[in-house]
C-alpha cells in the first residue's frame, strides 16, 4: 500500500514538472519529452519518467498529440487514500501523498474548476519566464520532493514495523520495489544502500548522500515553488514537500501556540522547554481558576 | 467532527501567522498580541484570535512570557484525523486540515527535528524583512486561507449530505457553530448569509462577498507564502490553502499526464476533452497492443 501511495506522489510530481515546463517555459510536448528523457539518464531514472516521455511524444490516429486531448480528471482506485489513512492512524506525516490524493479529487471535479476559473480567475495571465536555469531548478525540485515522499513513506513503514513488531527490513523492501514495480528507479538502489549502511539512518534524509543532495537542491527547489506561486500555477506536491523539509529542519516550530490554545480552552496541558520531557503543566490563563472551558474539548 | 477539523486548521493558521510575525518581522510577544487584538476587531474576529492574544501577553509566576517556555510539540485527540479520513472516503479534498494534522504529528517528534536542524540546517539564517506591508499581507493570507479551510469543510458536509440523503442545512450549521464553539467567529455569520442567499453558492468561494475578498487578498497571500519559503520558514497550511485555491481556479490541470500514465501502465482508460464526458478510451501507447501491463494496477 505504501508502494502505491508513493506511486501517487511520483505521478503528481511528474505532472507538476510537466505543468511548469509547459506554462512557465512555454515548451511544447516534444521539448518536454526531451527534458524528461535527459532527466531519465540521471538520478531521476525511473519507469514513470520513461513512460511520461513516451506519453508526450505519442500521436493519435489523426496525427495529434494525444496528451493534449486527454481530460484532466484523474481517477483513483483507493490505494493512495488507504496509505494516507494508515499514516494518520499511526500519527505519521504523509503529506506529499495526501496532496497527490486530494489533487486527484479536485481534478475530477472538472465542471467546478471550469466555473471557478471563469468566476474567480478570468483575468489571470501567466508570466512566462526566460530564466535559463529554470529547467535545472525543476529537476532539483522534482528530485528533492521525491526524496521527501520516499522518506515519509519509509518512515511510515518503520513506524508500523515498530508498533506491530514486524521487524521489516527496509533495505530489502527498497530492493524488492526495483523489480517490476511501477515506481522502479535507480533511486531505490540508493535507498537500499542507505539502509544497509553500518549506521542505519534515523530518517532517510539523514543518509549522507541524501543530506548532501537536499542541501544542494534547496535553492532551486525554493525558486521553482516561488516562481510557480508567483505565476499562480498550483504546485501542491512540490509545496507540500518543501514545507515538510522546512518543518523537519526547524528545531522550534510554532506548535507552542497550539499547545497554549489547547490548554487555554480545554486544559489539555503542555510540556515546557525548561523542564524534562514527559512532565505536563496546566496554566490558569485567565486568573479565574479552572473556568477555561468552551464548547468542544477533543482537539 | 468537521467542526473540530476546522478548529485544527484555524489553530495551525494562527500559529503560522505568529511564527511569521516573530521571525520575519522580529516582533516580540506584546507586539504580536497587539496585532492579533487589532485583527480581532476586523473580519478575523474570533474566539481563537482573542485567546491567542491573551496567551501571548500571559506571564508565569516568574514574570516571564509563558508562551516562550511551552514546548513546541502539539498533541491531538483524534478528531482532526477523523475528519480527514472521512473526507478521503468521500473523495473530497480537505488539504488544509490534513496539513494541520500532519504538522502536529511532525511537531511532536521534537528530538527528530532538533537533530534534523543540526544535521541539515546548521547554517540557516532567517532574513528578516522591514517590509511595512507584511503585517497586512499576513492578515490577508490568514483570512483567505481560513476561507479555503471553511469552504473545504462545508464542501465535505455538502457531499456527505448528498451521499447519505441527510438534507443538511448548511446555513443552520454555520449559525449553530457561532454559539459556544471554539471556532465561533464573526465570519460564521457571513457563511450563514452566503448559504441563505436566494442563489445558494455551488462552492463557498463563489459567494459574491468571498469571491471579492479572495480576489483582493490574493496578492498579499502570495507575497506571504513566497517570503516565508524564501526565508525557509515552514507555512504548511498557508501554502496548502493557496495551492488549493490555485488548483480550484485552474480550468486545465496537469492531471491529463496522470491519466495518460495510468492508461499506459494499467489500461485504466481516460476521458477526452474533444468527446462527451463519460466516454472512456484506452490507447495502445507502445504499438505492441495490449501488452502495457506492469507490476501493480490499483492506482
Amino acid at each position: 500500500m505504501i508502494h502505491n501511495g508513493i506511486e501517487y506522489g511520483d505521478m503528481q510530481l511528474i505532472s507538476e514538472a510537466y505543468f511548469l515546463l509547459k506554462h512557465l517555459k512555454k515548451m511544447d510536448n516534444e521539448a518536454i519529452a526531451t527534458v524528461f528523457e535527459h532527466w531519465n539518464e540521471g538520478r531521476l531514472h525511473s519507469y514513470l519518467m520513461e513512460i511520461s516521455a513516451q506519453v508526450l511524444r505519442h500521436r493519435d490516429k489523426d496525427g495529434d498529440y494525444l496528451i493534449d486531448k486527454i481530460l484532466d480528471t484523474a481517477g483513483q482506485k483507493g490505494t493512495g487514500k488507504w496509505s494516507v489513512i494508515n499514516a494518520m492512524e499511526l500519527g505519521m506525516p504523509l503529506g506529499l501523498i495526501a496532496s497527490a490524493v486530494f489533487e486527484r479529487s479536485l481534478s475530477s471535479d472538472k465542471n467546478l474548476r471550469v466555473e471557478a476559473a471563469e468566476r474567480l480567475a478570468k483575468d489571470r495571465k501567466i508570466d512566462t519566464t526566460t530564466d535559463l536555469s529554470l529547467v535545472d531548478d525543476i529537476e532539483q525540485a522534482l528530485y528533492a520532493s521525491k526524496l521527501v515522499s520516499y522518506a515519509q513513506g519509509f518512515a511510515v513503514l518503520q513506524k508500523a514495523s515498530d508498533n506491530f513488531s514486524w521487524n521489516l527490513d527496509l533495505a530489502s523492501i527498497a530492493r524488492m520495489w526495483r523489480a517490476g514495480c511501477i515506481i522502479r528507479s535507480a533511486f531505490l538502489n540508493d535507498i537500499s544502500d542507505a539502509y544497509q549502511a553500518s549506521e542505519k539512518p534515523k530518517h532517510l534524509l539523514f543518509a549522507p548522500k541524501f543530506a548532501a543532495e537536499t542541501a544542494q537542491d534547496l535553492k532551486g527547489w525554493k525558486a521553482v515553488v516561488i516562481k510557480a506561486l508567483q505565476a499562480e500555477l498550483p504546485v501542491p506536491a512540490l509545496s507540500s514537500a518543501l514545507n515538510y523539509y522546512l518543518s523537519l529542519t526547524t528545531a522550534n516550530l510554532p506548535a507552542n501556540m497550539i499547545q497554549a490554545q489547547r490548554d487555554f480552552f480545554g486544559a489539555h496541558t503542555f510540556e515546557r522547554n525548561d523542564m524534562p520531557r514527559g512532565e505536563f503543566f496546566h496554566e490558569d490563563w485567565t486568573g479565574k481558576g479552572g473556568n477555561t472551558h468552551s464548547g468542544s474539548y477533543n482537539v
